[in-house]
């Protein structure tokens, strides 16, 4: 079952089907920060869908925080939701998941566990990474840094895309142009400065948006001009990167839908209609702004 | 009861002081838009408060549609939620929402119904607004024009602020100075155009955060600058106001507190130990960064 879903307004019909006896027609929603701007489109995108099913939707923020996750994946099992999402890091592999929560169906969002027979929704970051880095290549820059994110599988999917384009286009990467973040607006801004130390760098990739905007606002302090003098570009297309000046160019993630699809398949496991892991890969795309420019423009 | 409670990590104790029988544990809450960066903070702060008190949260968002959130307060109340939060604009007074929702306990947060005998956690949006105004009067600006919101309690608030100011200081408003948007970016990037017809206008403030970054977009695609030909002042102060350039001067509600404050005032409402209606009105501050400077800078 794979249905097309507008990424508009998706108004809940009201008639459920699965109001039957035994259910409660609640699902369980677990991720790391609300107020971390990737997450709101997730969040509508899982509570309209999960709405035109007949469900609502418990929100669970963890903070990537291991206890924090623990107790919420048990307080959902003791409120008898009907089924779990699971969006962004985890610190639990399935097995351990399976401990907590017992045999409630699950679906993972924007990320795959490391083992396990699970079904997961996400966007192909290997991919997209690609996409971005070889943006900055036909701009004609060579001399490329990244930002890099925590080590969860999304941020090491981008950072292998980075390595990859540029070796097979005949280019290492000096150590100290991988500067690690941890997806924050302030992480962005320190590694930039650090970046900033090796002036011959005319281009950075920021393994996300928010350390995209650090990273722009370090260079502008710094006396230097986006894109002019060093062309950023980030990835997820979160809803600052259009109207932030320069306007972000940036790799955009399909949000809304990645909740859409994580409520659709999650819904598929709780019928038995598909047997785990099943694997949805969604297709980023490259948005162009005013972030890049050529080297030397 | 008033409990100070810091803006922070706030870890629930999952000892939860109504797990008895008859309860579900559950509260709703009801807002616009949580993809709105307005609403997420005070979704954390009412979850991280539920939770401490052994509560979790449906999330419902509304689109400002009033079927669906007619729908949405006709479904709490047959899951059986204890208690109900309210957020920003609803489309019912106190009778109708009783109407939905029968005596379950609620709270509304960021507003005050028309009528009835409700609870309600709020900033003060008047005395926000003067600090606003306030500030572009002490900068020298006699010209000022406003982008003003939707006609709901707390835009009409600031509205009814900036007039006042303005009054008082023995200046009036013409007409066309006056421009109202819908607290969307977008509505923010219009009405500024239609300002920018008078040449005159030194300064504008906004309504919020949103149509602040709409203007000054505008402004600078006019061939304009922020702060140095014209001041731009917001409402809010949501994540990107500290980090957009030039940074956004702008009025800070304690938004994570608003909905801390808005789960303390429902648990004493479930309790029986308040007798409504109760008003908890939250001071805000004016943050000044670098969208305003004295005038003829």
């Amino acid at each position: 079952m794979l249905r097309v879903i507008a990424e508009a307004n998706y108004v809940p019909n009201g008639v459920a089907r699965s109001m039957s006896h035994g259910k409660t027609s609640i699902l369980g929603l677990v991720l790391p920060d609300i107020t971390n701007p990737f997450f709101p489109g997730i969040a509508r995108g899982v509570e309209d869908a999960a709405g035109s099913f007949g469900y609502r939707v418990i929100l669970c923020n963890t903070d990537n925080d291991r206890d924090t996750e623990a107790s919420y994946l048990r307080t959902l099992r003791e409120q008898r939701v009907d089924g779990i999402i699971l969006v962004g890091t985890s610190h639990f592999d399935e097995a351990e998941i399976r401990a907590l929560v017992g045999d409630i169906p699950l679906v993972w969002c924007d990320r795959v566990p490391a083992s396990g027979a699970s079904c997961a929704v996400l966007t192909d970051h290997y991919q997209g990474a690609r996409l971005a880095v070889g943006h900055l290549l036909e701009l004609g820059h060579r001399d490329i840094a990244m930002i890099a994110g925590p080590p969860v599988s999304a941020a090491l999917e981008r950072q292998r895309a980075f390595l990859d384009v540029l070796h097979e286009a005949g280019m290492g990467v000096p150590e100290h142009r991988m500067v690690q973040g941890d997806f924050r607006y302030d992480s962005g801004w320190r590694a930039m400065n650090r970046i900033l130390e090796d002036e011959t760098v005319t281009a950075v990739f920021c393994a996300n948006d928010m350390m995209a905007f650090g990273a722009i606002n370090a260079i502008f302090q710094r006396g230097l001009r986006v894109p002019e003098q060093i062309s950023v570009i980030g990835y997820d297309n979160i809803l600052f990167a259009e109207w932030s000046r320069p306007a972000l160019t940036t790799v955009a993630q399909p949000i809304y839908l990645l909740g859409v699809q994580a409520v659709e398949l999650l819904m598929d496991a709780m019928e038995g209609t598909i047997s785990p892991p099943v694997r949805r890969l969604l297709e980023p795309t490259l948005v162009i702004r005013n972030s890049t420019a050529r080297v030397n423009a």
